[in-house]
């Protein structure tokens, strides 16, 4: 856990809160990029060490969807960059924390993700995330 | 907008969670602050560049006791470092934003604060932190 990689923010309309995010970051998005496998369009900014994302949902049953209808826009997940990920997920394990995924996954920007259940984590729903390299 | 400067997260029983972020995070909160203001204890965790809060209500009718009762533990609010609070305030006024204090206020960690409306930012409760220098 080297520092906050990202702040990950479900949004109804991703090109209204890029305007939004613009004007309260006072820099525009660095880029955007679809992940079909999580049906999202996501946009990140540059805030100093750290990234906020903007995810908006492609699909009405995806995650962001249901999180967007049930708590409605805001805070989605904080991400954590670690360097060895499948080490990191083995030490919160056997810390007790309850991991969504078995195995790292290919998230977006380039990225090993994981999750961590928000119910063992105080309600935050935490991903860990390394950056691949080729 | 420098950095996240701090991530607040509301949780239930300060102590329990104390011990839940020392496992997640792999250190040991650096120190605890009770905000009198706030009706709030708070302790601090470092990762990297960052910092996570954490915040127990000292009053059920407290904004952290209403979000809780409301929402659950979880992310509460995020802060971003300023240099110049003011003048930051005075930007995002202009650009449409909604602020909860119209001059900074004195928060925890030494620091002055003050705070968007989440209705004017995608839900999220958005903090400006200026550092107190004596």
């Amino acid at each position: 856990m080297e520092k906050i990689e990202h702040l990950g923010i479900a949004v109804r309309d991703l090109e209204a809160s890029n305007a939004l995010f613009e004007k309260l970051l006072g820099t525009a998005p660095y880029k955007e990029e679809e992940v079909a496998s999580e049906q999202v369009r996501t946009s990140f900014f540059k805030n100093g060490p750290n990234k906020i994302e903007l995810l908006q949902a492609t699909h009405p049953e995806s995650a962001i969807a249901r999180y967007v209808a049930k708590k409605g826009e805001g805070v989605h997940h904080v991400a954590f960059a670690v360097t060895d990920i499948v080490a990191e997920m083995e030490r919160l394990k056997n810390e007790g924390f309850v991991l969504l995924n078995e195995t790292p996954k290919r998230g977006a920007d380039n990225k090993w993700v994981a999750f961590v259940h928000p119910k063992s984590a105080n309600g935050v729903l935490v991903e860990l995330c390394q950056e691949i390299k080729d």
